[in-house]
């Protein structure tokens, strides 16, 4: 796993839309679902209303547990069938429900089999999601991201490092694509670097697209699973500091989801729906 | 020193411009620095012009290094002198000099002790450094502050959990008061909130003032040390997310003290000056 991992954070620096990422994701996923089927699942107390939890346990008694897993949504299956298309952005073949599977359990494989494999390590799976959504969004839309931007206003001239931002080409949008596991209170930063971005190159030219795998805490004493959602928060960062284009979650949290539908709405959606409107996102267009 | 730390925290979650609070860091501070005095000092490289470091190291050796402490601000004695004046925010009797040595010695203190008397304790270092500048500049203002407040906004009510805020009462300013050991990437999480309170209750209405210990990072390998600065980013986050009316620092790293003079102007400014100023902070005012 560790080789494995090595080799796709290689080879998403040299192109993160590549095929060798592609075949990096597949190698590397496979092995963490081929672990996770030798581990054992522990029952968690949910304590969200419609969803179910497991938490993956080592095959040999160690105490550890992994983070807790959606059971509604992981299927190492389902996955292991449909790998070698999803690493490559390609879901048509499957209806919703299974788009939502396949890309939470590929997502979520190698994230809860580092839990177990490694100790304290909250790097790699970050890391490891950030290539992962970069490259399917990257192969989506046909162009390699940038990390950092130039800034040249008046007497002013500097780089700007930033998340994964796409220029998909004249009479087209841009798009800044904010990656996080989980977001928490860290996440005012997003609306912060978009409105930096709004400032620097004029509203409505960069398209915010935050992508999150899931809002979810565990408590170890009680093994119950929360999701820590902050919807009023999230409200006045959209009304007061900029405007996101669209939050996409492989288990959106049903009190994030709700925003979609009063004001400021707040897009949140499943990241299966991106894949239905790329062309969409990718096109210069007033707001509706 | 643990005893210690409980009484303050207490004491500041109670009052925090109280004088209880004043008694309790005298006491945790008083600990810390005799404790510091029966320590080893191992030199530090230093990479940052102009500013030389040590390392505090245990009376028995154990391989463990406290973060870097500034050569020409760090006096135990000096501070042991005046340590009962300055809790109380008493500071009249030191000039500019002193001033900035016993606010440094006493904040970076429990910081330094607490390094080398617990395994990776990076919460209560934070914490202590909360209540030092907190209690110093709610006894400056005469009032205690709120970390929270309430928005009313046409059909939106709800609360905004925030660093302290202070109301200073009618006619005068309000204060927004975040405080940070050192500051990095999350930075921009500060100039989003004072975004989000100008926009809530007004531009203008809020000064905020930003205060934080240093920006020192130490390489363990090579014992060196640098300040990580990143002047650029400030810079854009002034122009386009919010203005912060002051950045105050124990040990102000040159990087950030030169924005003061070239647009758009952040007044950075060692801590020491506050005491200086609270007048004028307090007074309502259109901006210079």
């Amino acid at each position: 796993v560790a080789t494995a991992y090595e080799r796709l954070t290689a080879a998403a620096k040299q192109d993160l839309a590549g095929d060798a990422v592609s075949t990096a994701l597949e190698k590397l996923v496979g092995l963490a679902l081929t672990f996770l089927k030798t581990c054992k699942r522990t029952p968690l107390t949910s304590n969200v209303v419609g969803k179910s939890y497991f938490a993956f346990q080592p095959p040999r008694e160690s105490g550890k547990l992994s983070r807790p897993v959606n059971d509604n949504l992981f299927s190492a299956d389902l996955t292991e069938r449909h790998l070698g298309r999803v690493v490559r952005g390609d879901l048509s073949a499957l209806d919703a429900a299974k788009r939502a599977k396949v890309l939470y359990s590929t997502a979520m494989s190698y994230c809860a089999a580092t839990d177990l494999l490694k100790e304290g390590d909250k790097k790699t799976p970050g890391t490891f999601f950030e290539c992962l959504v970069g490259h399917l969004v990257a192969k989506s839309f046909g162009v390699n991201p940038k990390t950092a931007i130039e800034v040249l206003n008046l007497d002013l001239r500097t780089n700007l490092p930033t998340d994964y931002v796409f220029d998909l080409g004249a009479g087209r949008n841009k798009i800044h694509l904010p990656i996080k596991t989980s977001t928490r209170e860290r996440v005012v930063q997003v609306w912060a670097h978009q409105r930096v971005l709004d400032g620097v190159y004029g509203m409505n030219r960069f398209r915010g697209l935050l992508v999150c795998l899931t809002e979810t805490n565990m408590q170890r004493q009680t093994l119950s699973v929360v999701e820590v959602c902050l919807p009023d928060q999230w409200v006045l960062y959209q009304m007061f500091i900029s405007q996101l284009h669209r939050v996409y979650y492989f288990d959106p949290p049903a009190k994030y989801a709700s925003l979609a539908t009063r004001y400021p709405f707040i897009q949140v959606k499943p990241f299966a729906a991106f894949f239905d409107e790329i062309e969409v996102l990718a096109t210069a267009a007033p707001l509706a």
